[in-house]
């Protein structure tokens, strides 16, 4: 069976060159979403799918489709993409390898003289980072219609300035309707973790999406000199915390390995250096593969929060911030990924996304999956976000082949 | 043996009309050093002084002594006080019931037709709480050359003023020489906290302030996606810091009762909801009623937090940011005071102070020594903060008796 393989030092190049597009000082790249570097930057993209002979289309909230004809054109699209906009000190791959590696198959298709049977299309999906605009992924969450347009378009950056007053101003703005047909959805990305790098694979097959589940924890005790205050007269919210985040950990292991636990923020109310916590309120990040043990953890916490809080007299509330379900991807098009990789004879493992990414939304609408590659030292959201050349091509291999099953162009 | 007796009525009752001077909402008070509030305080303090037959003189630091006239009124004076300034949100007697006790035994002494061997003093120190300006106590620090007045005179609040533009705008400073000598200084105080009211006891005999070590911890651990590291590549710094607290407090078990130990402050770096946090910083209060225990507890918590950073791969500072020797007070006043208590007949344990007091810097100038009356729940620095008038009473009886001993008109 045929496999076919991309230019990587086409798709390096065109990464290199997109770096420049609000690069930062040590290295990275700054292109809030709907900014002017966004803008320079998708102008930039848009030039070279115009050379590749690509469509460019807009939708309302400012999502951009290049489009590729197929031999059955009015067949659904099956659609590569990404994001290009970056965090205010983000990296250089993040989103952008998926754009670029979906311009990379188009431009190899183009050298071999391929047209697939289904249109092709990439996505640059509008404010995926969230960095300049919340929610974070508002372009693919108002293509799916997870979020309404209204709610998107009147979200405003720290300057009061809206989204449509910076869409109206770059002018990125169409009338594509939104949940249109897809056929499919393949996105490819840096992991964003070390598991391939420490397993010393170049692709990962990613099977879905994990479920994430968000906490709010108030721990009330009473607030008291230090110096006047004996231990056992105590009620220290710190400390009931503070055993609380030591729960959690035993807990992740009773979940292992599948079960992740984040306390990422805390904050002590009034705090002075001499004075007993009188209240704390910090979050937890709980992630699980499953459905199931996300609720059992959520469970455990709880009941494990509660035992503590009762022993130390403390007072506790537990406020459920956010519950995102797994999101298991389509089993025929990781299949489709699957065989591309053993085809390509490409060292790889399963893998799940810890993520959000524009595919957790694009699951919802059409089948859905993802690539990943490697990012040194599991580094993202960070100027010294770096990728390696090869394991970038393969990712990109990958691709190509799994979108030309997708497509049909070969056979089972 | 004869004892004698203060007015409580009058002391109430001016301690009632003194907290009207910034009251706040609640039903505390608010007159922070050197304010227009704190100058109204003291000159109504300064007009009943003026009433009770006393001169008033002061120092360049701002510190206001009241004084009464001694039978050999060229030998050193004995001093009681406090302060009279207040926290934002403060009380009606933290500070203010030293002063007003004070001037009651005075205005007994008066009523008495007693005249004292040595001259006595009332000292209202100046910045007691260090809320306008720090350090706290500053007053009594330059006072006894524990601060030069220099460094206390350009210290400047939050709006940019000094204490020496604060001081010339109310006027409060004069010529009174430096560590004068004093023959005793005695100071009145709730205990502000709850060992007395716990006890059911009207009366501390303070045998001396504690030591206390502050520390400032530094956990570095990696920051990284709480999506997408497993856990056992993480270096989450707070669960490091986590298990520090815990080890805190188990040690508190190994130097208890007199050992205290608390974490008052805590910041993570960078922190957000879904990012391990790499880099915490953390505050320790140690507190011990001898040196040396002090000082064990001081290399216990270094041992204890370096085999926890070794084991969970975090890198840790410590940095010791002060360090108050114990200061025990002077068994003679220490004396008089306990013989005033017990012929008074009045249920008492001996205490330790556990807060900062301007009498820790006096008792490094002069035989120096406290009395404690329990105040409610505990609770001071706190508009809720509150005394029982019995109590109040209770507490100015031992000190007018236990000066009066000082003062050698009784035979011991």
């Amino acid at each position: 069976m045929s496999v076919f393989r991309i230019n990587g030092d086409r798709l390096w190049d065109s990464l290199m060159t997109m770096a420049k597009v609000g690069a930062t000082e040590r290295g990275g790249n700054c292109r809030l979403a709907l900014s002017q570097e966004d803008l320079a930057g998708r102008e930039l993209f848009m030039s070279w799918c115009r050379e590749a002979g690509m469509d460019i289309a807009f939708d309302a909230i400012g999502n951009l489709f290049a489009r590729r004809k197929g031999l059955h054109d009015s067949l659904a699209p099956i659609v590569m993409g990404s994001h290009l906009d970056t965090q205010p000190k983000g990296g250089r791959f993040d989103g952008i390898y998926g754009v670029l590696s979906g311009l990379e198959v188009v431009r190899s298709l183009n050298d071999l003289g391929i047209t697939t049977r289904h249109p092709l299309e990439i996505a640059v999906w509008t404010n995926e980072e969230g960095a300049r605009f919340t929610p974070a992924m508002f372009g693919s969450a108002v293509f799916t219609e997870a979020l309404s347009l209204q709610t998107a378009l009147g979200a405003k950056d720290a300057m009061g300035i809206s989204v449509a007053e910076a869409l109206a101003e770059i002018g990125h703005h169409g009338t594509l309707p939104f949940k249109r047909p897809f056929d499919a959805y393949f996105e490819a990305h840096i992991e964003q973790g070390p598991i391939l790098e420490d397993n010393g694979l170049p692709v990962g097959v990613v099977t879905g999406g994990q479920a994430i589940c968000w906490l709010d924890v108030q721990v009330i005790g009473v607030g008291a000199h230090a110096g006047t205050t004996p231990m056992p007269l105590r009620k220290d919210a710190f400390l009931g915390a503070a055993e609380m985040a030591m729960a959690l950990e035993a807990l992740s292991r009773d979940f292992a390995p599948k079960g992740l636990v984040t306390v990422g923020q805390l904050e002590i109310a009034k705090s002075s250096r001499n004075t007993i916590p009188g209240s704390i309120q910090f979050t937890v990040d709980l992630r699980h593969h499953e459905d199931q043990q996300i609720h059992a953890m959520e469970q455990a916490v709880g009941a494990r929060f509660a035992h503590i809080a009762q022993q130390r007299g403390l007072g506790l509330e537990i406020n459920r911030h956010w519950l995102s379900p797994a999101t298991p991807f389509d089993s025929a098009c990781v299949a489709a990924v699957r065989a591309a990789v053993e085809e390509l004879e490409y060292p790889h493992q399963d893998i799940v996304s810890g993520a959000g990414h524009d595919a957790i939304h694009l699951a919802r609408h059409c089948p859905t999956t993802m690539i990943f590659i490697p990012c040194v030292g599991g580094l993202s959201h960070n100027e010294a976000e770096d990728a390696l050349p090869e394991d970038v091509r393969m990712g990109c291999d990958v691709l190509l082949n799994a979108v030309l099953r997708r497509a049909h162009r070969l056979p089972d």
